[in-house]
């Protein structure tokens, strides 16, 4: 680090304030999903994933490299879906040495009960709050963050 | 719901590319600390808190109230830090009823070790990738979310 660090006083307030919305908005959206519809939020991430897969079946390193999780966490957390009924294991037709993870009819229901209402949390709290003009700002910003840390990471590979 | 609650394709891109922006780059930050100080996400949560309090002690609902941490998270998370040798556990001067979370020496030079690296991160990441007027929209929009937020909240309290 040759130049000075910090943020200065503007940058600083910004970047707490937008940790604290993250932060904010993840409590809020994930205690709704969790006293309506009994689900957390990593429970509805693998959920979510599932559904949008055409055959409702993905294999764990899928699942991982959609959620960016460690294959520990998703390991144990699948373990536990499926011991709700949410999810199960399935010999994988390509290659019966690993296992698929299929959606089950609990797990469809599940999720086709809550989405709608998730959807409605995250336009009244964050899409209306935040208004299209910003949003379109927000989504260039996001983009750009992904772009430098894509870099970073090539970086990374290649340093 | 009485409207339809779905996100059009525009909020749905930019949602995704948000909530996407939002889970790498916590993940490359908490990675860079945990690689490079041994350090969890968690621990330097606590760390910043405790070592920007004046007297270097706050008790544990006060850490409960700056991280939005559930009580029995923070106290687990509290007692493994506590056996790292990061923070102590002392009896509260006004109450002692109460314990004080008290900052190590060995916690201090954690957090300033590690502090300088993770805010040049921060800067380089999004600071700097975001840019000046959009991180202005940013802040602007992040107060927005979180009044929509407190809105809600005094919506359920007296609902």
């Amino acid at each position: 680090m040759s130049e000075d660090p910090w943020l200065n006083a503007n940058e600083q307030r910004a970047w707490r304030s937008f940790l604290g919305m993250q932060r904010q908005l993840s409590t809020h959206l994930y205690r709704h999903l969790q006293r309506e519809f009994g689900l957390s939020g990593s429970d509805y991430e693998i959920l979510v994933n599932l559904s949008e897969s055409p055959t409702g079946r993905m294999r764990a390193f899928e699942l991982g490299e959609a959620t960016d999780w460690e294959k520990s966490r998703m390991s144990h957390h699948l373990t536990r879906m499926a011991q709700r009924g949410l999810v199960r294991r399935e010999p994988c037709a390509e290659d019966t040495r690993y296992a698929d993870i299929v959606l089950t009819d609990e797990g469809r229901n599940a999720i086709a009960e809550a989405a709608p209402h998730h959807a409605a949390n995250v336009r009244a709290w964050f899409i209306e709050a935040v208004g299209p003009e910003r949003l379109a700002v927000i989504e260039e910003a996001s983009d750009a963050v992904l772009t430098a840390l894509t870099h970073h990471d090539n970086q990374a590979d290649h340093g």
